[in-house]
């Protein structure tokens, strides 16, 4: 179920991607863990008098498909996000595709690796930046 | 029910601050949007097997509380995130009760606002960092 990899295994450049509809039911469970109920996400009306004419995707809920992806595949398995710096640069509408990419960048032999992350929506960059992950440097070894 | 502010009416030093007990419930639902289900966060007896020795808290979902924050209390509603940059420096178990504290450091006049972001545990500082928010100079001016 999980994929479990050591850390010699892994190489700069390796990437893991997947793509994922975000919906209003994932705003809405989104809103539920993390209390914003900004209405920028919520009110149509009110999202329609702003520069952006209809409801946006939160900014952390975009945040957690790169953890996610971060989690589950690439380092996978008993890695652990130490640090995290994004950048939103446009904003996501509802039902987009949104593509999560993570690659590694760099590999320090403390068990610490960097990768660089961005979604990107129809091949325009909605968000990107880096995360600084640990990962158990002696994992089924 | 949401608070609108004029940009105008913030100053540097301005707080809002927040105290939520995360549940093993969150975790789930945060799953549900993130997809991630590493067993650090899910399974007992993995994560009693590392330096943990228990389940733990996504810290994308700490992130969370912080956008929640945000767009909730300060800057409120009609802000949006431009960038965010955190360090999760200690694990949050189960059932914590989480403080999550922003306090403006910077207004710039062109409507951007830097905050400081810290979450706490029991008076230890678990992740901190700082966002980079845009806020509509003339919203209900």
């Amino acid at each position: 179920m999980f994929k479990s990899r050591t850390f010699g295994s892994f190489t700069v450049g390796q990437f893991a991607e997947k793509t994922r509809v975000v919906t209003a039911e994932d705003v809405e469970t989104f809103a539920k863990v993390s209390g914003d109920y900004n209405p920028l996400h919520f009110d149509r009306e009110y999202a329609a008098a702003t520069p952006f004419k209809s409801r946006i995707v939160h900014g952390a809920l975009i945040t957690s498909f790169v953890s996610g992806l971060m989690g589950m595949e690439l380092p996978g398995t008993g890695s652990l996000v130490v640090s995290m710096k994004l950048k939103f640069r446009k904003p996501v509408f509802l039902n987009s595709a949104v593509t999560t990419k993570v690659e590694i960048m760099k590999l320090d032999r403390r068990g610490f690796i960097t990768l660089a992350c961005v979604c990107s929506v129809e091949n325009k960059i909605v968000v990107n930046g880096e995360a600084l992950v640990s990962f158990p440097r002696d994992e089924s070894s």
